[in-house]
């Protein structure tokens, strides 16, 4: 299905330690799922159009991650390990940015296919205290999650 | 002052997400913190006596650590990031064993000097969910503190 309306991402909180985003990509799933742990794909769309080094991407259970983005801000790296990799279903990783090293969120995120050709993908981070929920969402996380989900609109229209 | 009793550790529940573990060492601060932050010494009492190989260890405010331990049950990783480091007051990181990846606790180490040559330290891990805080009370933890900690207690003594 195609759809003139500009997609939204839906934000809540669902519990005082979490953040629920809610979005959905007019692409299948195995194509949203590759975008989002091809590192080839991930420095397309992830650093909202900016410079994004992967340093690693070992997308396996255990395995560490690490991007640096090139903004106009300045350099900014983050980091997490693989908690759960389930193609295609799942994937659970920690999150922790530069800024505030030892803050870590547990982000997880599921892949639902709607039988329409279209996927919604469903992220909940999970933070150790209410403060860092909140200085979350007070971060500008918003625009920048956006931004970031608007450049993967367009990556997935240009994947076979 | 020196004493004959063994020393033990108090291992308490605060909250429903936290483990509390208070301890005295029979030596002042500033040496029980070089054992706690310099890589040479931590090499002899973490391990609790076994081979423990440090693979990384940048002692500072978003520094690395990452640990090696050797034991008859196999080989083991633990790492984390530093999130403060105060010296000789307050030493704050995460925790993370490979065994469990994404699974991520804060500890926060506090140094009490008694002023009779003696030192408290406090250390209080928060977890994220109450899964993992009861995951690592019944994981065994407590005898394997109490030989780090006796492992440490001999170091202390070697110490000038």
């Amino acid at each position: 299905m195609s759809t003139s309306e500009k997609p939204t991402s839906t934000i809540t909180t669902p519990a005082d330690r979490q953040i629920r985003i809610e979005r959905v990509f007019d692409a299948p799933r195995d194509r949203v799922w590759r975008a989002f742990t091809d590192p080839k794909l991930v420095a397309q769309w992830w650093g909202r159009g900016h410079k994004l080094v992967i340093e690693r991407m070992g997308v396996e259970r255990g395995g560490h991650w690490r991007y640096v983005e090139h903004g106009p801000d300045g350099v900014h790296g983050f980091e997490g390990r693989y908690r759960e990799v389930t193609p295609q279903e799942r994937l659970v990783q920690t999150f922790e940015w530069d800024g505030m090293p030892g803050h870590v969120a547990v982000d997880t995120a599921t892949f639902e296919d709607l039988g329409d050709g279209r996927t919604k993908v469903v992220t909940t981070s999970l933070f150790h205290t209410t403060e860092e929920h909140d200085g979350m969402l007070r971060s500008g996380m918003e625009p920048g999650l956006n931004q970031s989900y608007a450049a993967l609109d367009r990556l997935l229209t240009t994947l076979g």
